[in-house]
């Protein structure tokens, strides 16, 4: 059930079901020379979407823009700072905690996300106790990142062993190619792919890794891989939200 | 051309030909009875794709929450602070600001969103100023309203008069039914629909509006009528992009 | 009855007979060759109290500097940028209603206000709403722009026609001249004077509108016209503001 | 000289001359049962137009409302934050700055704003610090208190002695009676005026002193009284923005 | 008592026996030639811990950065910007008061911190009135500046005369002797030290007080002066401390 | 060699040697009932000044308050929101950049400030590379957590076992212990101590975790193994370091 193709009595109704919601997360970043863009929020979509249909959970908009600072050396990267990003999740899960949802699974398709991502559920959570919600200490916060899945991550290791790097993966770009196999892109890519260096600011990360990867070899991926790795992600994180879902709070 | 389906050398390529963007905004907001939570989001999205496809221009990511806080009291509905949007839009424009970008035509779905962004512009253009960017003193920054097109305004005002309403109108409502056919939703919906009352608060707003309509019959939409609205706000902003991006910034 | 000529009991007292206030904001900055620095300020304060005798309403301190970033390119501009406006508008609606006020009036002397102050008053009715105020979903706000009342945009459309332009009009040079008259300026003006540029950064808009005038001829002013105005205005807010005042919340 | 009675050229030229600016702050705050609520701004703006015209000096608008929220249990108190008033401050200063000014001197009519501005001044100077500007090392700000002025002071205390009190003070009271005469307040007035308590928050600065003043008879205040403290306070502070002024920076 | 070697169970039991705090607050900042860049941290923890020995009372983590932005053309120099530290010091009474603390002393070691503690427990005061705290019109804040002391302003005056100055002086230079003797720095110290100036930005300050100091002579100190002016600063704040704790809040 | 006890003509030296700095973070929240509630800062300013001591680097003042939100329930607890710490940090960070320093290594005692960090390290990075300093494009930040050194971890596991549990760990207590001998707390200890909860909301904690441990048996602790458990972490963050500093940054 996806809240951007519902009303709101029918979000109404959903509340004495559940008070749970998925927000898929991505980033707008450079992912090499064939990599998407909007990898991280095309697969954050999908994949959230594949576990709303599984566990019969409401799934909210994308947010499409993340937290990609040491990427904007490279033209088409959008990022928010980190400071903005709380902002926003903090909006959101306010205004969504005042509708009644008190249980939020961030469906994250971006490393580069999590950090932010924490650090505003814990300022969102003091807020909310500050404010007189019926439901502010039920309130509760998780990121799923599908690419971390064991089950995944598995798969991923099997297809392509080192080559997978931590970067413009060949997993995520082959999750892409699946979702959207008209747009799979073809470059001759340099075999010595940089890799290791630590992330500093912008500058430094596209002097560092000049194509954009990071240690990875996106030419093994194929569109067939790209289902499997999202099947087992929706599989897997299905089963994280249910759990999640149903813990008790206290 | 979509920025999320390119690869970073695709948008180095393209800002050899145009230094234009499309934005797409739209809002996550009650939408009446039958009306979807993402209905402005819908329209600016699939709009702007096609303004992308008739003027060859890139089309960023979709802003899927605006400023909706006058809905806030109807579940489902998320909005961003206006001080929080002015960041977002602060950071988005910077970001491509630096990539080469200069000129901005953000595709509007939600007049609640009009003024933050014109706020939002202005501290921008004055950020700017403070960076040592080449071309900041080209930037350049619009808003289209697709629903404000007088080809679809009047259109909308010839299809349903004054049951078009100022909100979860039939013209919108049609324009979803278009693009999701399988997701027209049916309601009884009072005929004595309220209309005319300043919008204040959240509140006050519900208390006003109990339906989340204002004034609108959106039972007499169509998505034949959704098609065609929606060939005529492609159109026209088509017209209105090209005529930004030629204008001379001096 | 203006708040600075007041005490606290007599604000206690007037407090049993209305909750509304009148704010009035105008802006620092340039009007052109011969247009005082002051003009929205001058005119909006001096509207307001007209209004304020005319109806019995409080008039508050008027806020000199507002949003004309855009401006700042000429000497003796200031601006306050939109987000810093926003804040300060917070405070004085916040403030206010704890002392008990609900309905507030802007009288408005400037065109770049506008956006940011409906920005301003979503992020405070929210702000409020947060708060535990007994009156807190009764807060109403309203921009009264002078400038665009009917009565006189038609007259000073009758007597500048096109040469009324649209930033240092004569009609707004001619309610200061009318207030000062011992502050009259005159210089040559260009008789080719810019319009028709849109409104960007404020590098280009003193590029585009050299002397600062755009599309006017503020020659043709008299103190006499500004009379006329002035009183065109002050009669027409008045009504606008007991209209306001007196509609039912909900 | 008034910025708000100038044009932008005759700012140009001023700066040819002089690049220092004078510029009144008060503050919207209770002044016990007979001061009136705009006192301090109504101070600092006269006697700032004072010393405009004793030193040749421009004069920038006043800010009306300052850092008042200890005063803010009482009717008819508007107040900024501190975080906003620093905000303010540095949008003012900066703007300022770009036009060419570099000597800012605050005329201020309420000692509840010195702190908030000293930090201000710190903030800005930095700031500016990390634009490009010709000039941002030779930017001064200071603060002129005219009830602090030592022939003030004097006065005071000679007509006063310790009914002078330290809020809604007779002093002050009669400033605004010579520039006001038609506003002069009676009541009677509790003998046992409260003193000495320290200043915490709104409701406990109410509680301690329940009809606002602290210490004071205002009723001792007349307009002639006034007019002397006006004229040392005018000559006092002349001298002290022309020693500012031409003081050397390095 | 120490907080840092407290358990929250001792807090606890401390808060049935009293709700004051003492936190100290210092800078990092340069202090001449010889004197440390950590002395006024140094100097406001061991005062703080003395007062609190000597009266039974809590002390907090001390705040090692405040507000020095003066100092920061000095290598070693770290400054919060005056908005930052407002929302530190906002942050620290927010959640000591939901402890159940109301009573907040900071014994100051740095005049540049005084203008944004005022503001800032302004600030703090109002944000504490919209929370629902049992305490909220109880909180109180002081600053006990221990330089300030009037004993230790005598003594220093008598053993060091002018030669005292105003930053880098020999009274604070001699408390840390007396705390670290093992590290005493020598320098040659130019006799014409550079004083009078006023202060502005960093740049500024550096090329008016070349090498760092204020008219001082911190030649002078002795860390048997210091164990003099510490032992008067912790008897005369200990005082202040009691008559604060002790003061009737209505 | 201690930022706090050296002047600034010795960091110029320094600088002129290495450009790097150690800063240790901690934080003040309970530990359980025998846990010091300084126990983070504690630890991280030790192993801190070990590390400065071993490799010659410099070591700067401790953040002695750090992102302890969820403890924030029980009394004595303080914290910084995480974007309050993100500004705290940029500060920091931003003026040691602007003395020269390139190189920040935060020595962590606190697993709840490592997100916020991280968060902070980005936000500069971005906000530096819009200053025109030399050398914004070689600022490298890297947080080394004392607890999750693996030598620490492995002689934690062996000392302690499953009873080292993940919140007021016995070895972080015997660290503390080893410290400040003369302030080792005993308590009964409630041998069913809570586990395995997840980390929301401070109310949710407290409910969870009653006495604030989690999953720990601190009674375990001795001063002798917090010899050792300081020893390897000072080793090994030494080591960690050097490598920090001696990579390149390009």
């Amino acid at each position: 059930m996806l809240l951007h193709l519902s009303t709101w009595p029918e979000v109404e109704a959903y509340l004495q079901q559940s008070t749970g919601i998925i927000l898929p997360i991505g980033s707008t970043e450079q992912h090499g020379p064939t990599g998407l863009i909007g990898t991280d929020a095309i697969c954050a979509e999908a994949i959230a979407k594949g576990v709303g249909e599984a566990t019969q959970a409401l799934v909210g908009p994308t947010l499409n823009v993340g937290m990609a600072l040491h990427h904007t050396a490279f033209p088409g990267t959008i990022s928010l700072q980190p400071s903005t990003l709380i902002r926003v999740i903090k909006d959101y899960i306010t205004f969504l905690a005042k509708s009644g949802f008190t249980t939020f699974f961030f469906i994250n398709g971006h490393g580069g996300n999590i950090a932010t991502l924490k650090a505003a559920f814990s300022e969102t959570y003091a807020h909310l106790a500050d404010l007189n919600l019926a439901n502010s200490d039920r309130i509760r916060c998780r990121v799923g990142n599908w690419f971390m899945c064991p089950s995944v991550y598995k798969l991923a290791k099997e297809l392509y062993g080192q080559s997978e790097g931590s970067h413009a993966t060949p997993s995520e770009v082959a999750v892409t190619q699946y979702l959207y196999p008209e747009s799979i892109k073809k470059a001759s890519l340099n075999p010595n792919v940089a890799k290791g260096h630590p992330i500093y600011g912008a500058a430094n990360f596209r002097h560092n890794y000049p194509d954009g990867r990071m240690g990875s070899d996106p030419s093994l991926a194929t569109p067939d891989h790209g289902k499997k790795l999202y099947e087992l992600a929706v599989k897997e994180l299905s089963q994280s939200y249910l759990e999640f879902l149903n813990q008790s709070v206290f």
